[in-house]
């Protein structure tokens, strides 16, 4: 879609507005897709043209991983990052906690009428920078678009697809009792980032989102450790920690038993949630994961994960035990024990 | 994800309505994961619970091909189908149309707070259906949910990927002059339906869409002439028929010339796009095909989808020819020549 000859006059990227002709099928759209995400995401792939992309296979004796993700976050800007970063990040975390390497992203768009071209280039900008850092190009996309009122800007729901290397099996099952649980680094930056634009609030140390794409820290741990040794991998984005957690022992049938003081949790993260009544443990994160590790190879894990820029923080905070019950449970620093539960109270809603 | 002890009282799938509790990650996203989406698409894979699937690759030798559409279908429900039918037929021909035999379907659904919960089993429950029937699990999938007057009811992205035999290339930029161009059937009917629908009209014999999946008539014709006689396979979805010739023409740097009296359109088609001052050229179908073939394998790909439910009234309805200025034009049944250009008037919004 390199034609560009077409067009009377470019798009106003300065002041001009997403209109219902850019969803219609027809030159209107065309030129959206030539000027505005053909160009930021240019690849070889793209560059095919055709309804869908032809794409190399992983490598013999690889499985496949999909993994999907709708971003609805709002505001759509946020310290740190931006629904466009956003949506790579979250997928490509998704296929590397599966254990594989993502190699291409697909990106589906619904634009809200009267959305600003010039927000929708920063954000396809964005995603495109995400995508180029990650190395995992968007490959194939689509736009639509729906009438004033029946959306909220941009939302994108991003698919990824990655190579699974021959004998390795991670999953949220694979808990055992003796299994040590580490997290990746600092919880609840991304939360308490996006809750504190929306509602305005000002703190006096900035608290940024930690979107990151998290493949070249799995790739570093996993290859530090036998293969197994790594259970499962999880990234605690919506509902936070105390939710992945939880997820992870209905699925493997355990109990898991946390170290409150053990958990990093940044001191600024920790009094803004202070002040709006909020558990850090149930905040999103977006450039975290939590990995369930067999006991004899926890040093090493937390080894390679330090040696990362993304893992310097990381922390081993639990145990898994034996429980029918299934309970998340944690020390507190007061030296007591309490259930983690399931979410309580309000949601967060479209944090991600 | 079959543990189902957890919740207290089964979602109330008659009265009920989504609520922002069902996007905020924990307990109630999870119980409407459990009883409607994972109960509808049940498959081993998504049956593994992460956050992603893993999955057999394509044969040895094969490519991927990944594709990805969004749905904002207005109404959800209409006459021959809704969006969850939709959603699987429109990606798996999009995978279908690059010449890949389409193997595994991701879902991402972006939900309207307030949606019924009754309309929601339904569309999804139309979604499985579909699913099954084309032989394409759905493997695994996002929810989201966003604020009442944020949305619309439910949007829904589906991202397919499928396998490319080794040595096969079909592209909208391989059309060659003397190539000839057929289609799979009728024109028009998935948005007369739609919009019939939209305007609570009523004809005197009803209007369906063709909304259905594809790769059984694309395997069948492929498999009736030599490899590289297909040029290109497109699915004239939004935009019609006159647009994806433009696309081909543009994409081929070719001109194509049609013959009006030989494209097959359904009279009430015809009747209804008369009274809404529609032309049928321009109307989305969801279940029909181009074919851009060379001159020799015509025939045998003609025969081909005639002996296939889906292409019985497959015809020839022009040629490819050398034109710099890549126009379509069309002999017209009074037997002068028109340009059939891109899209002009006013846009069908969400008709797909």
């Amino acid at each position: 879609m390199t034609v560009k000859k077409d067009y009377i006059r470019p798009l106003d990227l300065r002041q001009g507005r997403v209109d219902m002709n850019h969803g219609a099928g027809g030159r209107a759209g065309m030129q959206l897709i030539d000027e505005v995400f053909a160009r930021a995401f240019d690849n070889e792939f793209l560059r095919q043209g055709d309804d869908g992309a032809a794409l190399p296979a992983p490598p013999p004796g690889h499985r496949l991983v999909m993994a999907t993700d709708g971003h609805v976050i709002s505001p759509l800007f946020f310290p740190g990052g931006d629904i466009g970063a956003l949506s790579v990040h979250g997928t490509v975390n998704d296929v590397a906690m599966m254990g594989a390497q993502p190699l291409y992203l697909s990106a589906s768009f619904i634009l809200e009428e009267g959305f600003a071209l010039a927000d929708l280039k920063r954000v396809v900008d964005s995603m495109a920078a995400a995508a180029r850092e990650a190395g995992v190009p968007v490959v194939t996309g689509d736009t639509k678009v729906v009438e004033r009122g029946k959306g909220d800007g941009v939302f994108i729901a991003t698919t990824g697809v990655g190579a699974l290397p021959p004998g390795r099996r991670l999953s949220g099952a694979l808990a055992q009792p003796g299994d040590v649980v580490i997290v990746s680094g600092t919880i609840g930056e991304h939360g308490v980032a996006v809750l504190s634009q929306r509602e305005s609030l000002e703190f006096e140390t900035a608290i940024v989102s930690d979107t990151a794409a998290l493949h070249g820290l799995v790739a570093d741990l996993l290859a530090a450790v036998p293969e197994g040794a790594v259970r499962c991998l999880r990234d605690p984005t919506r509902g936070g920690l105390g939710t992945t957690l939880n997820e992870i022992a209905r699925q493997s049938g355990v109990g898991l038993l946390l170290e409150e003081a053990a958990i990093p949790v940044l001191p600024q993260v920790d009094a803004a949630c202070e002040l709006l009544g909020l558990d850090p443990l149930y905040i999103a994160n977006e450039g975290k994961l939590v990995a369930i590790v067999a006991p004899e190879a926890a040093q090493a894990a937390l080894a390679a994960l330090h040696a990362h820029p993304l893992g310097q923080r990381a922390a081993r905070i639990g145990v898994v035990q034996a429980d029918d019950h299934r309970f998340v449970q944690m020390t507190t620093r007061f030296g007591g024990r309490r259930v983690v539960d399931w979410l309580s109270g309000e949601p967060l809603p479209r944090i991600c």
